[in-house]
């Protein structure tokens, strides 16, 4: 990304956009459930197309089926909200080869070695929305964007400070002292590639939807495991948590409209123009009226963490840049996140006005480091969309994956039926057979045990 | 701030500015020492022209004048960095008075009745730079400022919910429902005071500056007591630190080039004309050197947490918006703080290149319930400058504040002395008379006692 490229793309009188290409369109983007899913029973097409929620089915992996870690999965699809499943998941080994410089007159070349050099593991769990094709297309792409970033940086992972020079020609003796005062340690490699991957995957994304004629974004939540540690990337209002005896941690923070409502209304008083004159930047507690006019009413702007009083102003009862409240919220009263992977084309309905520019597809990381926990038997990672946590919170969720593990030691597939069990809690039937509360959204769910990682389908 | 502001005032290609008036300019800024010294001793200019570290005198207030809450304060000049000491403190009893609104055909008249209606306590702390001028228009300013800001909302401060209309007459019936909702409560009118009061601070010290032809900035760290709730607002890298008997809390982040490089190198991003072509965006270990060029080497931009590596280009080899390490890093190279008042006119060395977008004025603002603590006589706020900072970690001062107020119970001027015994321990002088570290800057402490909150010069 250069400067003035947010200008060129977002803003009137930047140059034209380059022409569509001329020839014809790329097919659409198939529809398809996540690969591990074959063989586990009902056909996607005959089961998304769904009816009552007590009659969708539930699906999760063929017992034959091992996914990496021995990690449980399982999702349903919403109450008729849409035709398809617009969640995606993806997980799978990720194998980084290295990259060795070679020295030639003016120019640098690399050779991949045909041999993997570092193995990690990955799950993924997309939540799409205006349909089923970036969600598809992130769950198809975003791991090889992954892999080819770590490629890049491999070598300095695997050192036990990166190098100042990736290639290892210092030109200044002190390089490790710099690297070492700025505290850059190998994890923060993984950091940067995670970070540069989503960007990647956004472009690519853009591209494949343009050439194809189709639209849509998702969320995408990524867990990773490489050199020790797992690695939470989050853009989105999906979560995870990891879930021990006697300790609940979340490793994601959600990025909503709300909680990101400084950063947008900020964008909105740098760049007026991207309202169009339609919305107004600022915060009220509810919409204003004709009836509130040259009223003192609260109030917030971008700078403000508090609350304040205004006179109101005509422009004020133009609609709110954010609107609602929680699972209501809504930027420019169309989109219920604000980070994410798509949406190249979403416009506010009826208008001109994009929203890609107050999206970001940059993810929040967060660093576990299982080689410094004491791990039991019982201790999971827990990732689901939106569609888990609306109805549960940690606290539920953690007593029912403690409580089933227990019940449920000799079961070798007990983590794919915990998954299962905590969407059953979704659906308004709770354990103890009383009633719970009901998603009608789509929902996912891995269970990632941490145990697993020291035996045959993990390591390093 | 209108939309537009930013660009209207610092970009190229908007309206001249305004003419300077062209009258005779006001008289500068007069030096002096915090009016609750007077009567302490040695004159400010007899003492601030300091010599060796060791010779700098410690001064406190008198032992007759008493501060709000029994507070201590003391504070040293630096050693003979400037002639003047640069810090500044203020504090004192704020009186808000209760605006009543009239009704009136076409117009909104308010009446503020002479008596006060609610009472807080104000201790406030400037760590100036450029010269002594902005700190000491601080000092004389914001605590007016404040006030005034309180009495614009103190009709919602003192509801059981800030209502959505300052003058009652609501609209819609649902309106307590609505603010409610939002999670809207009396406190969040306080913190929205003070981050609108140091805004018309800042404002304030850019009028009065232009027109006395001084230049400078300062830091701004407060603590406003208010309805059984301490509030800390902060912008710049002072520092409050609650200590208790068996804890230690921060109440206030420092702002500094390197806490917020992202949202700095972003600005740059967005408005890279700020930069005038004389600097580089991008961070990397240490400044590149032209072997650098064609290299690989790690980096980071404002998008980014994590790091990377890059091929070197020429533009790479600029001076970097944010240099150096820790209390060496710089903004610009210019300045080591990016939160503060003033700096109006501050530019780069023989350059028009502007600091003061890169600046905010806007306080974090923290909340201490004061109120729902059961507080012993030992818990106290230590409030200070980075010259504390800087030689003293939060765990020393917690100690030396613990140990001198178990040995002094008795003391009536134990938190004045507590102030100067914690100065004294930056002069490389330790209780124990062994070597300690020596801060040759500026110094100020406030040791703010909370159980004094309930005695005779406190409470509402």
């Amino acid at each position: 990304m250069s400067a003035g490229w947010f200008r060129r793309r977002f803003l009137p009188g930047g140059p034209l956009p380059e022409p569509r290409p001329a020839g014809p369109r790329s097919s659409p983007v198939p529809y398809h459930r996540p690969r591990f899913l074959r063989g586990s029973g009902s056909s996607p097409s005959a089961s998304d197309a769904s009816r009552r929620p007590d009659s969708r089915p539930v699906r999760s992996p063929a017992r034959g089926r091992t996914l990496p870690w021995s990690a449980g999965y399982a999702e349903i699809i919403n109450a008729e909200k849409s035709e398809f499943n617009e969640d995606q998941a993806a997980c799978g080994k990720l194998c980084i080869r290295r990259c060795e410089f070679g020295i030639a007159e003016d120019q640098e070349w690399l050779t991949v070695c045909p041999e993997e050099f570092l193995t990690g593991h990955y799950w993924a769990l997309f939540d799409g929305h205006g349909g089923p094709a970036a969600a598809i297309l992130a769950a198809n792409t975003l791991h090889s964007c992954l892999r080819r970033q770590l490629e890049a940086v491999v070598e300095g992972m695997v050192a036990t400070q990166p190098p100042m020079h990736l290639s290892g020609r210092s030109v200044c003796s002190s390089d490790p002292h710099f690297v070492e005062e700025k505290g850059i340690r190998a994890e923060d490699l993984v950091i940067g590639a995670l970070e540069n991957a989503f960007q990647e995957c956004d472009d690519v994304i853009g591209r494949e939807l343009e050439a194809s004629g189709q639209v849509g974004g998702c969320t995408a939540l990524v867990a990773v495991s490489l050199q020790g540690k797992l690695y939470v990337a989050n853009a989105g209002d999906s979560r995870a948590i990891l879930v021990r005896r006697d300790e609940i941690r979340v490793l994601s923070s959600e990025f909503t409209p709300e909680t990101e409502r400084q950063r947008i209304q900020q964008l909105a008083f740098i760049y007026p123009e991207l309202l169009a004159g339609e919305f107004t930047r600022l915060e009220f507690p509810r919409r204003l009226k004709g009836d509130d006019l040259g009223q003192k009413v609260l109030f917030r702007d971008h700078h403000m963490n508090g609350w304040s009083y205004k006179q109101v102003e005509k422009s004020d009862l133009k609609y709110p840049l954010i609107h609602g409240q929680g699972r209501q919220a809504r930027l420019l009263g169309t989109l219920a996140v604000s980070r994410g992977l798509g949406d190249h084309q979403l416009r506010v309905l009826d208008t001109n006005i994009q929203l890609k520019p107050f999206l970001l597809s940059i993810p929040q990381v967060t660093v576990l480091d299982v080689d410094q926990l004491v791990l039991e038997e019982e201790d999971v990672v827990v990732m689901a969309t939106d569609g888990l946590w609306d109805v549960l919170s940690n606290e539920q969720v953690a007593r029912l994956v403690r409580s089933f593990l227990t019940d449920n030691r000799e079961d070798p597939h007990r983590f794919s039926e915990l998954a299962k069990m905590l969407i059953h809690n979704t659906q308004g039937k709770d354990d103890g057979g009383t009633e719970g509360q009901v998603s009608y959204d789509d929902v996912s769910v891995f269970v990632i045990p941490l145990h697993s990682q020291d035996q045959g389908s993990g390591g390093h």
